[in-house]
């Protein structure tokens, strides 16, 4: 269990990270290059959600850089738990962002049709970027999630 | 780890699977009291999604009542697998669907404030139905997928 792909402090894990942090970004970059989004509340809580995704990831992308400088993991129960609410709960917050985003894009785009007073293609790029987020750390949830409870059992 | 509160073919169980179904059922009712909520898309994902997760729930509470009833649970571990695939993805449908409409309600409500046009009332009661609902599956999720976990780990 503890040799799988992407576990934190492996080249991978740190890749992963990584990428959660850049599509998170990406989000509030694209989010940010329209200049009425702040009237819309589902936007802000994009912008919010993303930026706390942002700094968790670039966090634990740096413990997994000092893992692997000094080839050690951080790896007690403890630091699994953390991990793993950690990831659940931005997880969360992202997945409701974006949903909610998604649900107002669509509207008015197609629902509205409003498009031509909006920053339709802006709002797009950024909800896809927060699903992509998404899917970056789905794989991070559900393997801190399998060791929490693979550790719990044990103990 | 077999005899937790809430296990498929348990009193409790039943009584989650139920509750989901009702809660769904309700939110349901709310949006359906609308008469325009079809044009939202939003609107018509949850109502899509809360009918799944309805029918879903009915489907469990039906193998519950016969687990009581013959007094033997239906814990094999493909059956388990099914049960935490089921419930992750109408879970999942559930919070973006109630995601997506809290996003819009919130718009309609607060940031355009045209609730004097539009059914407030009822979208609202809606959305809260549907966050009750994923409320109700989300301890089914996790337990569902621990012992999805635990049952793998022994195999």
């Amino acid at each position: 269990m503890v040799d799988l792909m992407g576990a934190p402090g492996t080249r991978w894990g740190l890749g992963t990270r990584l990428a959660q942090a850049l599509l998170a970004a990406a989000a509030i970059g694209f989010m940010a290059s329209t200049d009425d989004f702040n009237e819309v509340t589902a936007f802000r809580l994009l912008v919010t959600a993303e930026a706390l995704q942002c700094l968790w990831s670039l966090a634990l992308a740096a413990v997994d850089v000092y893992a692997l400088l000094v080839k050690r993991a951080f790896r007690t129960p403890r630091a699994t738990t953390i991990y793993s609410i950690g990831d659940w709960v931005t997880g969360a917050l992202t997945f409701a962002a974006a949903s909610g985003s998604a649900g107002i894009t669509v509207l008015i785009n197609d629902d509205l049709m409003m498009c031509s007073e909006n920053h339709c293609p802006s709002f797009m790029a950024s909800t896809s970027m927060a699903f992509f987020t998404w899917f970056a750390i789905a794989p991070s949830c559900l393997f801190n999630l399998m060791t929490a409870v693979y550790r719990v059992q044990r103990a």
